[in-house]
């Protein structure tokens, strides 16, 4: 039986998650935060979300799906090009010492001896290339995950549920659902990946999703980005509806206790929001907020995927830790999937 | 028997190797190209360098190490506080969206509707933290590992040799070589590290080096840095010779076959050369350059190693993939043992 | 007679300034809000501040002050090597498209026909180099100048006394105030710059000032922190209180109507303050907040102050304006000083 | 006469240039080297060019335009909605410290005693706003202005012809020539600014082009740009050629003995090439390499131009002094005009 004061906690929890809950949610946009929600669920001071689901257990059994010794990496070139959402900018890369130099004879700032070297700087989003969103990128109401105020969440960084959280996890067992393949090709702009789908990939591919996974859906949509061909198409791209998890998923999600969900999509959800599209993306309200489960955008799966469809095996020991940013509400990563 | 148009290629190989000798190396500072190379090992166009080492085999071996989950970052925070070298950066991370605004009610550029959120940015070094140094960070003369020319290494990054190889490697087995433990403590300012002491210190641990390995040497430098109380303490610890490998490592890490060598010092090599102190690090040359061999730096050994301490298993699976920037000289990365 | 609703306006914003008033300032560390503000001076919705000071017509008697066409740039150097407050990063330089990779024939991202070009990024803090302070840079309480709610300070820049307020202003009428050649060489660590150091700086030299001037007062901090040798002394002066301008120069600064006050040291006032070292800058509330006076900082002033010492001439007209952001607590600039 | 040395540098200067004179100019692409440049003019090691011609004496005839003491900023806003060339990033502003972290008591790590502040970074490119074109910015052969061989600029900065040369400059005399009032409107896409436009607008103006001057060309271009939509509209803008200086107009530059021309377009010229349309902005090389006349790009003029139709004076004293950053190839700027 939970200890009294465990259970004062739960209600407090409770009572904050529904006066979280926004006056204009009706049910359509935002599942209501007490049928899917996990405040409390690892103690009221958790910074991990569903991240506790990959436990030491879950790692040393997800092991064993290593066989043949192959890696795919599942991040797209952190570069100039690739689907970053309007608004933040693409990673710029920059070197501060070159070869080209020391050709040139212009080597005297970098004149250490006989040995030379090349240095490079980065400035990038960390929201804009693969990467995972963390429990303090986004809410709804005035709370974050457990109960966490939003103003925690300052300019010198989130003083709660940052990243550092992650720095031993999010390596454990991933299972890929190829929906591109169930559908027969690519999703179309706007496209809704309902429960059905997933379960019906699933079932065609004879893949199980296990607590502590980390799920990765296949969409085709950032191949798809890299075919267009100029600036217009890509500005034409960005002004329509983008596939992606439909409303109904949610719950599957919370049943299935996985500890995150992976898209090759822009945003995971369908965005706007097809019951009401003034809410640009309110499902990772019920993701990241209510339930902690992490969401990963932007991956890249062709090469994976079409190992999976060889070999018929679509799971496997999946490395996707963080970098160790304190503070940071995101990371940039390089998801690797060894079979 | 080697066809003939790749027996000149090595020749070829050699003799580039040999002009881009320096004219002031005197077998101390730098070991001979032709004694320790592996230019042509993997073909007269691989990329790769020593990470070839890690095969598939090797990784499904390695997974076997994986026995109860424990997983132990070797990351230090991405912050402004770590040991990065000076004429660097420390990482700069920025925040462009808060819960602290919405609190405020200064949330209009941010309103998507019911979910809200928090982004940042960082600006930092690829060479600035816990880091692998690239086969086109550094080299001699005026040519990279395999050949490459010095040319090739630009203000828009490394057109050879650059991060984007390693996208899917980095992975394998890792072994720790606490010489910290075999010294009986920290390793003072400018020590250096002998063959003689990882060997002596492998002895001690019960431990073998395998071809393949990344192989991570404790020297307990990042743990001191940490330690410093003030600016003037970390001044007068840049001005002081670091501790690191010594040259007759060099031939040990060519003969064990190693993909990697990682330690947490700031530079891997006793820093300046200890034969002639006007090179400042020479054996990145031998490193890179001519055995393709990789470098991490700026690691964190310390809860690792406690555990290695504690359970006598100094081996373990290690996911140290590297970030998928194409074109950088170096990566940023959170490596993780498994155990 | 004011017109009750400015009236009214007027009381409000007293009863701002005063419940705004910090409950342990003691009249030493702050002068009192309603001795010194500026609040409504130019309209309750004024942004500007002192700046307004700086009417139309005294521009144009500042235009007589140019007869021997001379120009002398106030900046440092925007580089590395810049006395910047620690906790902000140097300003940092960094090459995109260079002629080295010309040269070496590594132009193909480049190559637009016959042209050639370079092109560079920087990445600074906006307070890290000759700078001014904006009225959003700075306050105590919960307001800034005019009873600007702080709350109007985000993540996404001020939305209310930005640098956008200065784009057409900062040029007039310059003065210098040379106290290093009234004290007889550069202030010593700590130094407090009195009322009586400047009226007697002014008058040595024969200088008036007048209201929409500004002032700016050398002290030789910067060029002292030129010499400095190594990272040691660097860390070493920064432990050091800074010479700077002292509390009874307030009201002097109220009374002469200047526009904004420059100086060459790191941050205008004595630091930290001498009445109370709690308090790192508390001037800066006077002075940004109350009298909506801006600060110059980190200006460099031996070569003007080298020809006023020949010509006897410390007036002149004085190019001081930032750079056009939007949004900005402060700006780099580059002032130059016409005579 | 000349010395005989003085006489051998001009030799080596003019077979430099002709040297450099790239093999598919055909007389339209580029004006020959020798028809145009000013190489020597100012002595062979000067690195100022055109900007020699603002001397002394022009400054103070310029401050005699000083009559009502209006100021027009000539900079667009610095931030994310500019027309920034495609490749090259918007300047993108964080903040660092805030007063919404005060607000929400989160205002730990900015705790110096009553004083608030708030605080702010920016990384841009230097050519990304309202900007200045420097001699090391552009060229075509292997060598810039006066001969300087592209292998000085390199990953660290313009070795030579860096902004530095400039930090006392670009003070004087401006005159607009409001092509856009010529013709009745703005310029349409592609269209040729020829010399008759330039000297047709300025007999409409009755104005007159001094040596030193600084003359801004107004196109409409700018203005144009914030009146597009969405991003498909901006990306359709950048598809299609851009209004610009036409090659007829080079000699009239160089006729003129100005230092700079400055427009309202993107980039100055007309782009592509009008004769060749493989040569995407090859004027830029008779302007900066042969003649040393500095360009201005993306300056605002529409609140000037208003002001000058109705006063009728298109001159006025103009502060266009770039940012003190040494090596940098350009610099952003707020260019002020004073009438």
């Amino acid at each position: 039986m939970a200890r009294p004061d465990t259970l004062i906690v739960c209600l407090v929890l409770i009572a904050a998650g529904m006066a979280a809950q926004p006056a204009n949610a009706d049910g359509h946009v935002l599942h209501p935060h007490d049928e899917v929600h996990n405040w409390g669920v690892w103690g009221k001071d958790d910074q991990k979300g569903a991240a506790n689901y990959m436990t030491d257990e879950r790692v040393v059994e997800a092991a064993r799906l290593i066989r043949t010794g192959k890696r795919f990496s599942l991040a797209i070139p952190i570069d100039a090009t690739g689907p970053v959402f309007p608004g933040r900018l693409n990673p710029h890369h920059t070197m501060v010492a070159t070869g080209t130099d020391y050709a040139a004879g212009l080597s005297g700032p970098l004149d250490f001896g006989v040995y030379r070297f090349a240095d490079d700087y980065i400035y990038m989003p960390l929201q804009g290339s693969t990467q995972w969103d963390g429990l303090s990128h986004g809410w709804y109401g005035d709370t974050l995950y457990n109960g966490v105020p939003q103003t925690q969440i300052g300019a010198t960084g989130a003083a709660k549920l940052g990243m550092e959280n992650l720095k031993d996890s999010m390596i454990g067992r991933g299972v890929l659902i190829d929906v591109v393949a169930f559908k027969g090709g690519p999703l179309p702009s706007g496209y809704s990946i309902r429960r059905a789908d997933l379960e019906g990939a699933l079932k065609k591919q004879g893949s199980k999703v296990l607590p502590g996974d980390i799920v990765i859906v296949r969409t085709g949509v950032v191949p798809h980005f890299y075919t267009l061909e100029n600036a217009v198409e890509r500005a034409e791209f960005w002004a329509r509806p983008q596939a992606g998890i439909a409303s109904d998923v949610v719950p599957w999600i919370k049943q299935t206790q996985v500890a995150a969900v992976a898209t090759d999509n822009i945003a995971f959800e369908r965005m706007p929001n097809e019951d009401d599209p003034d809410h640009l993306a309110p499902l990772h309200g019920n993701m990241l907020r209510d339930m902690g489960v992490y969401i990963g955008e932007i991956w890249w799966l062709e090469d994976l995927a079409a190992d999976c469809a060889k070999d018929g095996r679509y799971e496997f020991f999946l490395a996707a830790q963080p970098l160790h940013i304190p503070g940071a509400v995101g990371s940039p990563l390089n998801p690797v999937a060894i079979k």
